[in-house]
């Protein structure tokens, strides 16, 4: 990491490529794929842009002082292939089978989307044996149904990992829920499933501190998945998203909330939504990326206490 | 509002055209006009972009759970014609012969600038009979006189509504006021006339729940109107406007105050000043959509409360 | 088209809305549609775009004086509606239904992408009694075959409408060509059926006026179409799409083929491929509204020229 | 001219600045005033940025050799104060004010826009007492009547010109016209007040060298004016303007018009409707300011010859 | 100042011009220089879009009531010149040279980067005496040591100004302080040499008030110097900088710093990092501008009261 | 290349990555280096932006039908590492010092820059042994002396290579040449040596194929090298760029130019400042990427003859 920033390929966070999940313990991937939204496409360019981006990052910690490259092998596995991209359902199942063989291949999946239909199958891999919890930070629900034709829509994700066993609504929270509905479907379906919806007038009111609390009440001990949307933070934070709100987090809170997750049993984490066409800037892919190093300090710090159980 | 989001004509909130106020509770009003401001123009593109990005807006509020749909008839009924758009003062008469209009047939305008200069002749339709109330967000107090010749720019509405008695000053609280000026002049006519201006400072001294008390305070039972000048916030969430001042609110806190207005006796309301050619990425439009829609259920909620009274 | 032209909801041309295809001879239509794109997304805003732009066309033609909202009626039908937009293979069948609709009213399409895959569906409507010509305006030939498993990228249309029979590869012929391909297929498919390729390299060296005369030569006197995909175009003119190809045609150019277009037989036409996220001055989308114009005026003098036959 | 062209106060070319226009031969001037525009608006940014664009400029031409700083005094005299702005017909006499003193005082201007309605009043400083003639590359003839009610939009400053006797429409050859219209009613004006009108059809089949000749003939040995507005240009080279019409001039081929103006009798120039806020990458000012430097080569000429002379 | 601001030439605040550092109480200069960042350039184009946006300042502040210009004369004195801008130490000196001749002549500078790297040339001038306090405002210490073979890069000149003994480690206090690094060397030093350094988790923590508080305490009753990184603030305020980090403070948190140092005994200051390419709406050099009007209020108010005491 | 082509780490053309010269008969090289610019930094981003944008190229060219990678062996080597990047001249040497080590392999370069100054250090690589021809598209002849210090600046690297014996001047020609100078040197030192300069008037006049007959004749059957600067192009096709000059070459004609010099005996290319901050639709990446894929498929075939020979 000694070179100026801006040289060389633009692996995420300046990580070794690998081609073999066996070879770390950490596998950063890729999901190029937006065909799920519902609105404004462009989050398949998000992996390069957060790729290219995440060079601006570093190694040690300024807070909790972890250095992730210390204390387990951390790679950059490339994307998950997509030969099937224009069938949605048969993507979902692509998707799926690229992060069981991750999973079993023994390594931990960090992931930069692509729109949060991805969060469907990597679950699907991940709570295969056993259902995870789920810190998400994000707009909107999506626990909704059914949209023009389709159960597998970026609205959807958490609905559908529920229905199919692999998510635990109950040692689920969601932070920073907002946004006017058509219909109370989803906010229902979260609710009656046993979600924690903290929507974001509460999350103003508790303040960053309480809602750290309530998430490690919320997941427990178990194994415990962590989903960053990136329409969870303002559009003035993040413009670079297919769905924005106006009204959400800052990037302090967001900060503050993924780094209370150390000592939660973490399995896996995503960056998703990023969406480069709408993002003159850069800064969405740049606060992508950094989002992404900090659930990459607190998955090896778990990484590590695994290791050492 | 089943079909995506990005598809057909782009009225307001995605609601149906009408041709006549009459048919209307809530009349969506475009008003295209930039010819009084005192820097950058644009605002006149401010209408078509407000209502392009207004389709991302939805029904049921999240935390007010209003439906503005299922209370009142709302519609889009175009943009003022202008046919006199190179004088000033005549095109000040064009816009409030247009909201007498509006005023006649019984429905309460919302409207979508264009700068703030379109304040007075609305002021003028609507606070003809009895001076109403105010409740203005703005960087500015807008209540300046003469400039460069004319008493009709966009720093003057205010004053010129006062001098016109549809204006009730002492009834008038303004949120958010800051940025250096060359003379006192504003502040003073403001202070002297017994407006409430809770400048910025102030404003991050008492918290958003004091400041929606003391509008209620200030505002009490009578008619009021509330004008949001997007460049009450803060430029990073609205750069696209014509005279940003750096140091404002962020969209939480303009939520919040707009929350607390359910109750007050709305008899209309305007957002105003976004200016497209200065928004690459389009946030400040989807902002202020976002408070129109915010303004909309508080209106639609004292529009009911009206007709059960 | 007396109110300045940023004023009022942006129909394409500010025409006239309607509702049912047989009140217009010519019905402009919106197919907000980009999940065939091999590449880049984003031509499913193009409509909106285009529409909001042809704010700046007016009536009458610099060069050939057609007015042609004198010469038959015109409207703006709105969009086509899309229930199944996550399936492909559903999505043609159902923009070809809303053609045969169009057709049966007696209306003449004139539509706006959307990406080329909508070509497709068009011509199954257009040519359903008879297999019509083509004059297309690309960079590509879009006669590649499957493409990750689907048939109906936007790099397919013409090779399914010419094994669908509603395409007559002898009165085809392509203008613009260019771009490495990494097989020979699409090329080879083109010039085995018939096809008349102008390679650039070879319109280049021919000069407009001779192409205008080959267009001529090719498709004779029979019912033809016009489908200009804004990439034939030199991405410096239209840099707003998904594929773009260095070293394309001018606008002037394209106007010049276009208006040679004049006396041909025209039975519909597009201008696709336009994609707003990528296009922050607006340009392409000008430019789309501007080819879209340029085909409405030979379109409406072809019907003219039916109706008086 | 040592310094890296990043540096310092950016005036027009980074020639000194002057108080007084009896300082200089060349005065280079910039009109801030955009209130005349009948669509997009936002010239009044143009001479700043124009200004600071402007100083990648450099002495030597590299055709003609020209040096224009050696051959006559040179400087930038600042901007037209504007101390009516909200009054166009007042404003339009000040300007006329500003520029009759700058006559009086001996010197040429060389101004830049602003809306094209600012060569009305420099027209009649510089014609006052004999009627000029007139090189004006643009895509509209600039001729038309009245508009929402003034005489005075940018529309119209070269009808004004010939009603009030100072300028020449027998000497006046305007080249690059071309978009549609509503009415016919400028191309009739210039048609019939004897002006010579170039559409972009015939320039494209006569050629840059055909035209320069045809601009020789109209204007002759007189004193001339050169008016060049910059949507005369494609929009691919010039974005950033008011009223942009697709399928324009090349740079190449404007550079080339102007060179051939070497040896005509000029007076006086402007570059205008270069639109800042239309112009993300500042392409469209450079343009701007490098068709004010080759204006600026062979005005100093033609100051040098009269001198000579 | 009562011209429309988006005329004339664009000095800082659109004060006068001053060619002689004696004509000034406070001198405004420009450091066009960035040839020492270690990651994006730009900041070059800092001084000319900081003037440029610093237009929109005016006179009287909102909250002191300071106005700067009846305290104490201000011009602007130009940029630094820099003849051998290749060379990165040769050009280190020719600016402290530059400031040395500034102080000489009496007056107090208040610089706009450029990149940090001017901070410790500057300090040489201005602590040549004796070592001043430091009120840094930043994402980052810049207090590393050599990188890529130079020492002077913008991420070392508070390392270089303290061994240099221009600079009093223990009269510093750095901050907003965050991001990952590489090694702790920078961290170290700052803490090593005694400077406070308040990380961005820790400001969040005391909130502006102890802040402030913490800053008086620190830099005491001696000389201090103020600089402020535009990066320190959230790359949500201030996109267009060479080094962004997320998660920075809010333009109305640093606004409270500057306004809580009025009665320290400030003796200059600067705006650094300000990089234009990387700021499509002009923003952050608006952010840069207030800052620096911020700074100007209450030097100003130090200026006066040194003369008064 | 059959998985879509927003995917995957961005190779040059998607070749493969390789760590050693030796493995291929064409080397891929990026030289991220700007400090040699005289104007707007940037360029050291280029590599980056021109391999995101070269996933766009495919393998078959469209005219010439070569292939090159089924002529030889094609890889990606990376970036030049600059490990002192804040010493130009050391830089200058360190440039060089990998060019020997990469023809020492065998491998024939072709790299993306930086600024133009790579290409001194290039050519003292490759003409070490016997100086070699040129073939140079640019706005400038790059054959200034010393500026600000430093003979190594962008504006110098052909002066120096003839100095350095390794560029033969009478088998250089430079296209495109336009552009006030300051003073004449560049202009007289290129003619002087024996250079032939197409100024872009001549080039204008004479026609592409009179240019690629000369060009022939002038660098005859010798070794040689072709540099394309961007800015040879108009800023229209290529706004991103440190030094832009309006009124250049399009890319139809340059594209024209490239494929013109099969049969050339080239041994090496480049395609030089390209700054992706000036660029906001990468349209200037991906035509620095195209006509690197045109200078490849050139390269290709030379190295395929030479193979044959």
């Amino acid at each position: 990491m000694a070179a100026p920033r801006y040289t060389g390929l633009p692996t995420f966070m300046r990580a070794a490529q690998v081609g073999d999940a066996a070879e770390v313990d950490i596998a950063m991937i890729g999901v190029p794929f937006d065909a799920a939204v519902t609105n404004r496409p462009g989050a398949r360019h998000g992996p390069r842009e957060i790729r290219n981006m995440s060079s601006l990052m570093r190694a040690i910690h300024p807070v909790s002082k972890i250095n992730p490259y210390k204390l387990c092998r951390v790679g950059d596995l490339g994307d998950v292939p997509l030969p099937r991209v224009y069938d949605l359902s048969a993507t979902v199942q692509d998707i799926a089978g690229f992060y069981r063989k991750v999973r079993a291949a023994g390594a931990v999946p960090l992931s930069a989307g692509g729109d949060h239909s991805i969060a469907f199958p990597i679950l699907q891999a991940i709570g295969e044996e056993r259902p995870v919890g789920l810190v998400q930070i994000d707009a909107h629900t999506d626990t909704w149904d059914e949209f023009l034709g389709s159960k597998f829509t970026h609205g959807a994700p958490f609905r559908r990992a529920v229905e199919a066993g692999v998510l635990d609504p109950k040692r689920t929270i969601q932070i920073g829920i907002r946004g006017a509905q058509n219909t109370e479907e989803g906010w229902t379906f979260s609710r009656d499933s046993g979600m924690r919806v903290v929507f974001m007038e509460e999350f103003t009111g508790m303040g960053v501190k309480a809602v750290i609390a309530e998430i490690r009440r919320v997941v427990g001990d178990g194994p415990t998945y962590v989903s960053f949307d990136i329409d969870g933070l303002d559009p003035a934070f993040a413009p670079g998203t297919g769905t924005p709100e106006v009204g959400g987090l800052t990037t302090v809170e967001a900060q503050a909330l993924l780094r209370g997750l150390q000592g939660v049993d973490l399995v896996g984490g995503d960056v998703v939504e990023v969406s480069p066409p709408f993002d003159p800037t850069g800064n969405t892919a740049l606060v992508g990326a950094t989002m992404m190093y900090e659930i990459l300090c607190v998955l090896a710090d778990a990484v590590r206490r695994r290791r050492e159980a």
